[in-house]
């Protein structure tokens, strides 16, 4: 096998796609800066019980393990940074108030999460941690949405659920509860011939609310109709209430849908949660919400909600950037050649020397412009 | 062990450092940019054959290795960019014209190569593939210098050294090559009684010439000096001249130095190398040189040249930035609001919302004003 092929679903990034992805970056972490969220750099390896605290046998088997020849331990490398800056909040920082972080990296999987998926998303996202109510859950949301704007994204939808209502129907049920596992997939594939008969031996108030979540999708009205299906148990109640009041605050700036059985993410996060779709793509491009118990983990127990994505996959649904016009010039060491050279990239414009019997070409840049020498000045000639 | 300890020479960036390492880089590649220089981003991890192909020992020793699940093959996490961009080049730009490229991205070593060194460098470089010529070398070490000036190191020193004298001497000598390993090492500790225990068998003239080469250090005027003392071989000859070439270049833009003992990257690099110093650290901030046969281990012969260093040490010898102003504002969805939010905003203050009950406290962020409602309206207030 030759040696410059990659394994699979790894690839190179070349230049006209690394571009959009490096602007990309640049938009959202200037988006998140203007909101007031302090960047902050996780490292790609550590122990695998600080990667794992908080997560599932989902992210353990996903996580790349290595030893360390130092210290003779196990480190994983990073599948996912939202369990590291909620240690970074945990312990790192160790501040009282709120705090909002923000981060951007790659990630590893030893698998790709589906069919066209990669083995290294670049992961960017923005955390609040510290305050428990719902304004918190309406600022990242605001902000996701209003970086999908700025990226060009003019119409996102924002699908929200919420953990609460299947936790409070399984608190109920202890014969439900043993088959939580399944009936998070059968739900999440909205699965209801699956849902009929594995639902069979429940307590009918829970078999009728699980049978009637895959349907539970609609518009912000459609909480209404939620109340009246699903059991008035308090942590139903009060998951609608969330609901209800994060519809409030989205609308008019997205889309805003209800899908109750819409659980990806159910295992890790702790309250609301959401999903933002665009115009192109068939997943979501970002996905958020409320994980309390992350930085109990790191004995530190702190509120939090985010939200993450992935800058690779975004930045593929935008269109390419024109090539930018630049500037040919001669190489040389003359002083006056050096200096227009030097004032012309001062001014912003590529230039780009030709070495000694090659010519330049490019992905990105045009070369419109010629830089050459007449009556003793160097001047700028259009190219034809 | 707690787990929210990392592991040795692994560590969290917190945001007034993370701030700086972003700013920097965003400087260094709108730099590399303006020289036309076209990004890639290549992956994290690929197949062990690719990472190492062209390099030596020493680079497979540093570099982790993980079993892929999906080929059961052997994955290697970069321990350098330099021959992924070489792998780049070769195979999937596939150009034949002159090809500059950029790059930045973490890396990671199975140990630190230093006391105080990371095992996860932030390395950041750029390169130049398909011109032979000194032309390119030259271009490759202004970057590098202009990037620095731009960072705000007014007088960085530029070592110069090249491969070619010492493989020169070597291949005039089987004794001398025999031992090419330890000379390497001995010339680049200047263990000059080392040196003399080692050359006693070797012809007098690779003795003397061994001997010579630790005290053949001082500014360009020294490669006249290096003439008389090294034997006129063809390869030293066309090295020192190389040397004198590039001594020219670089006039003016930097303190220039010749070291003909300072081999670190000798292994790997094919041609003239340097090596740039700033003050407040002493070991190097950024290396390069040429190494003309990395493509070729793909198939493909191409000249090459490049530089890189690592941001996170650059970064560090920078002073923090002051805290930026930034208002704070109350949390609320009415329209006025945060339309003045918004607008605010977009003017490019950092606006940050006090969610109900919390105080704000950032590393980054000084809140000077205060956005508050007078007579209906909302008006910016100086915080004393």
């Amino acid at each position: 096998m030759p040696n410059w092929l990659l394994p699979e679903s790894i690839a190179d990034v070349l230049p006209s796609e690394a571009r959009k992805i490096e602007e990309l970056r640049r938009l959202m972490l200037d988006t998140f800066r203007l909101y007031g969220y302090e960047l902050v750099m996780p490292p790609l390896l550590e122990y695998v019980e600080s990667l794992l605290a908080g997560g599932g046998q989902d992210t353990d088997l996903k996580t790349f393990k290595v030893v360390d020849q130092l210290s003779g331990r196990l480190l994983g490398l990073r599948p996912d940074m939202t369990t590291q800056v909620a240690r970074i909040d945990a312990h790192l920082l160790n501040r009282d108030s709120v705090t909002r972080l923000c981060y951007a990296g790659s990630v590893l999987h030893t698998r790709p999460s589906g069919l066209h998926a990669t083995r290294e998303p670049l992961q960017i996202g923005a955390e609040i941690y510290g305050h428990a109510g719902l304004e918190a859950d309406a600022e990242i949301q605001e902000l996701a949405l209003a970086t999908l704007a700025l990226a060009g994204f003019a119409e996102p939808r924002l699908d929200l659920s919420h953990v609460g209502v299947l936790r409070a129907l399984l608190a109920e049920d202890p014969a439900a509860k043993r088959d939580e596992a399944q009936l998070y997939d059968l739900l999440r594939a909205k699965d209801i011939p699956g849902l009929e008969v594995i639902t069979q031996s429940y307590a009918p108030v829970t078999r009728n609310a699980l049978l009637a979540l895959p349907n539970l999708y609609g518009d912000c009205d459609m909480l209404a109709h939620a109340r009246e299906v699903l059991p008035p148990l308090p942590g139903i109640t009060r998951a609608l209430a969330e609901l209800a009041a994060l519809c409030g605050s989205a609308l008019g700036r997205a889309q805003v849908a209800i899908d109750l059985a819409d659980l990806r993410g159910y295992q890790y996060e702790s309250g609301a949660m959401f999903a933002l779709y665009v115009p192109g793509l068939p997943n979501a491009v970002a996905r958020g919400g409320r994980y309390d118990h992350v930085g109990e983990a790191f004995g530190r127990a702190r509120p939090a909600t985010g939200f993450s994505l992935d800058l690779r996959e975004l930045a593929r649904l935008l269109p390419t950037a024109g090539r930018k016009h630049s500037i040919r010039a001669p190489w040389g060491n003359a002083p006056e050649l050096r200096a227009k050279i030097a004032e012309l990239r001062k001014a912003g414009e590529v230039v780009i020397q030709s070495f000694p019997g090659h010519d330049n070409v490019q992905d990105e840049f045009e070369c419109d412009r010629v830089l050459v020498l007449e009556d003793g000045n160097w001047i700028l000639k259009n190219l034809g």
